[in-house]
């Protein structure tokens, strides 16, 4: 068996739900065989460990460690998702703030031992912050940091495909960006249903498999798109940890060869009209990291954008409160690599 | 993305752990893409599938229902780990009768529906029980019926690799066969620690990796293996769920693929000294399912199997005197191709 790299990849949480399931991601999809897991919770470490260990997958090197800078040491791939969840009585600005400190002291361990990285990828909550701290703690160039943003696009792409009855890849092209949750802006111009676009469908001049899409279907299935995280933990009384974990391994596969990733990525954006934010964009994935670009909507769909960057930058402006990053000004000076 | 078969894969106990792992490990390996989910818990098995379908392998085709029948219809392979969980206050008894009682169904519901399943896996403890009353029940000849009896020898594999400090591939040919825990015979003949052979480091006359092993180190590998599962459970605070559904997604893919399978697999075994039981075994598993050979070991190894046989024996006749499978001299009216 032979992985697309075999470069070093540090697992980050590997004790949890989506860090263990991504190892093993990592490994049955032949995309990397040099891992190192990390997490300060030993016991489900060596127990996670030993799980890949019992899989036995050929040429497989795989460590763990409860030091954080061991494991990151010369690593070229950095995946994140070990923040903390959110806990009964905790706020939004608790998980915000403890997150958020988790995500800058990850950003300080890069710097000091993995300042090569070529791709670094954040999947805790609330990702587009706490990827935007790490990267400003980081010193890593912008388009190697990014944000598991495509879940929401897949969660689209699954409902369209049932709303309209055709296999889930005759779905294709599509688009959440901005943040998730209320903050996402579903974008339908590149959506094509059984190769018609989804916007035709919308107006009533198509159908796709016979079916066509109201007004109030749309607004369903939108609904859908945006608590599709809490219908998991309702269905199976635990938060999503199976996609994550393969759309992130998907992300390194990407990085790694001439295979597309089809979904969008976080991106550190700046510049006109959206700026100093970390947020889900049209984006490519490749061996130089992730590139952006300005997506094209009608006026509801930019509108959303916009309400979408509105409230990210507001939940950027809360961490510089907190202290957990300096004022935009001052981000060039902690990491040279953000001019603009 | 291509998959090694389109033919349907019927996963029974989809929502549990070990079972949705398998759905994920069959597409994310591209072992196969046609995926029935089976589970008689509703919430949690369209919670299974919904993170399926999120993360959006490529030309999957993966349906859910609660209809055995449906899920199996015209399966070409079946994969269960849909039996109970031992449960405070149950005896082994009490778990014996109700996993075996699952799999005589199963065993009925594979006659109506897939009387040409290719392989049927068997994961469900005690398996070598299970996989047997499945086999009486199915009418499948008997090469067609196997179980998952790999995780033992992965597990010496692991301890092995930790004790010489050599990675973990260039421990090959380990083999352990009979039943599991307590009743599991350890064969040293075919294991090599980085080429060299371990009864050669047993008796003293050779190193691996300059580290030798004494009688003290290998009776604490031997417990190590043989308290395998129960040490994931102390450390995860759960029993196993990746290794196995990983190592029966090897094992479709060997009997899709010229690729090997090179692990263990239950077999039923009819002959001398054994008889009329399924087992681990040394076997090999292609596209015409399990075929089984007696293993040459030393005379302690052969007390070991003849000890695990016994047992074996043992739990097959408490099965028969419970009703839910026939005296053996039944077994060929049941299932005329159990002739022997």
């Amino acid at each position: 068996m032979t992985y697309l790299t075999n470069d070093k990849v540090a697992v980050m949480g590997a004790a949890g739900a989506v860090g263990s399931n991504l190892v093993q991601a990592l490994l049955a999809t032949g995309t990397a065989n040099t891992i190192a897991m990390f997490d300060p919770f030993e016991e489900g470490l060596e127990g996670a460990a030993e799980e890949i260990y019992h899989c036995a997958f050929p040429d497989a090197h795989v460590t763990w460690t409860t030091d954080a800078a061991g494991a990151l040491a010369d690593a070229a791939y950095v995946l994140s998702s070990g923040g903390a969840p959110r806990r009964e009585g905790m706020t939004r600005e608790d998980l915000l703030r403890g997150n958020a400190e988790i995500a800058a002291q990850l950003g300080r361990d890069i710097k000091a031992n993995a300042p090569d990285a070529r791709l670094v990828v954040i999947v805790f909550n609330p990702a587009d912050v706490t990827g935007l701290v790490t990267l400003v703690h980081s010193g890593l160039a912008p388009q190697r940091v990014t944000t598991l943003a495509a879940l929401d696009s897949t969660r689209l792409q699954t409902r369209l495909a049932q709303h309209f009855g055709v296999p889930q890849h005759l779905v294709q092209g599509c688009r959440t960006y901005g943040g998730h949750g209320q903050e996402m802006a579903l974008y339908k111009g590149a959506t094509r249903v059984d190769g018609v676009p989804l916007n035709d469908i919308v107006n009533g001049s198509a159908l796709a498999n016979g079916v066509g899409l109201t007004a109030e279907d749309w607004q369903e299935i939108r609904q859908r798109v945006l608590g599709g995280g809490a219908r998991i933990i309702e269905l199976r009384g635990r938060s999503s940890f199976q996609s994550p974990a393969h759309l992130t391994a998907m992300m390194v596969r990407a990085t790694c060869s001439a295979e597309e990733f089809d979904w969008p990525c976080g991106a550190y954006v700046t510049g006109t009209p959206y700026t100093h934010v970390m947020m889900a964009m049209p984006t490519t994935l490749g061996p130089e990291g992730v590139s952006w670009s300005l997506p094209e909507g009608d006026a509801a769909e930019q509108a959303e954008l916009d309400a979408a960057y509105a409230h990210l930058q507001h939940m950027r402006d809360e961490t510089i409160e907190m202290g957990l990053i300096p004022p935009v000004p001052e981000w060039e000076s902690a990491n040279p690599r953000l001019t603009s």
